[in-house]
């Protein structure tokens, strides 16, 4: 019986998704072959051709998944800008901390990606950045924040709260339970809340 | 008259250097060949081998001198903590948006650092933290600042300055001037200052 084009995705999909983020990770996409991801998998390199057209498009696929679980992962707003903004910075610590090869290819390989996939990733990306600006603007319209410009702070928190994936190892002398307290303590008072 | 190894070092050295720094960049270090490196220097490959012993050398005297130079380059502490701390957050994001290159490389490119080269760069790197965090621990003393954890918030304060790489264009709405400013509203108040 024939195996259709759909069972063969199913089984071999996650394995050669794992294996390319693996190695893009470990050495950088563009020093990456298919023949390399085939042998991570343990298939021929044509195996990988039923589930990918090309590498393109695993990187692409890769890194607009993780942006699209992201925003599906995000908790809606809830409660006053402060209270959205303690729930932002806990979600995003801990979501990032679980994925590092995810992040790490989120912001290195950027540079590799196609025109076209560029500009839906960044489109994703702006989304996610929208929904901190909001609850920004929010704590500003309230009174609860003091913040010149919501679109700076809101790169800079997320570059900030990001950077913990550089450092944070769970092995370490602090629980992620401690580092996302610290973080929070100096966001909010980043933003200009005096508690 | 044989031609010194000194003085053909002094004038493709520097070429090999920026053109290894370009190709690092762009592509990824795992991607690049000496081949590359020399066709866009313009040399055969062999005549890199007068400069350097290997593409690892290459990549870690990028990183070594770019965190020397880092270091040097970093204003001597002078007046209060808050002045200190201001200093600080200007410089580093000056010193860093000029050398998108060499940033980007420093944090990216640690993964294929040989372990001898990776202790050499991480104790430079902890140097500069180290300036930092003694700005902070000197504020606290003082009473300037009210952080809990000195060192979290200096990886914290790195992580959110050295992003402005990832956003910031002389083209855009503002000028490196006014990110500075804006930066140093928010690392005032995050350590606890209020003005």
């Amino acid at each position: 019986m024939a195996r259709t084009a759909g069972s063969h995705s199913d089984i071999t999909g996650p394995k050669v998704r794992a294996a390319a983020q693996k190695l893009f990770a470990r050495g950088g996409y563009a020093a990456v072959s298919m023949r390399a991801i085939a042998a991570e998998v343990g298939v021929q390199v044509g195996a990988l051709y039923n589930y990918t057209p090309d590498k393109q498009t695993l990187l692409f696929e890769l890194m607009r998944d993780h942006l699209e679980e992201l925003l599906t992962a995000l908790p809606v707003p809830a409660g006053d800008a402060l209270a959205q903004l303690e729930t932002f910075v806990s979600f995003h610590i801990r979501f990032h901390a679980d994925r590092p090869d995810a992040v790490f290819i989120a912001y290195m390989e950027l540079r590799n990606l196609d025109e076209e996939n560029f500009i839906t990733v960044e489109a994703l990306r702006r989304r996610y950045e929208d929904r901190l600006e909001n609850i920004l603007r929010a704590g500003v319209d309230s009174g609860a924040f003091a913040v010149q410009d919501t679109k700076i702070v809101t790169l800079a928190l997320i570059a900030m709260l990001t950077g913990v994936n550089t450092w944070f190892r769970e092995s370490g002398r602090l629980s992620l339970d401690e580092v996302v307290a610290q973080y929070w303590d100096m966001v909010r008072k980043a933003v200009g809340h005096t508690a």
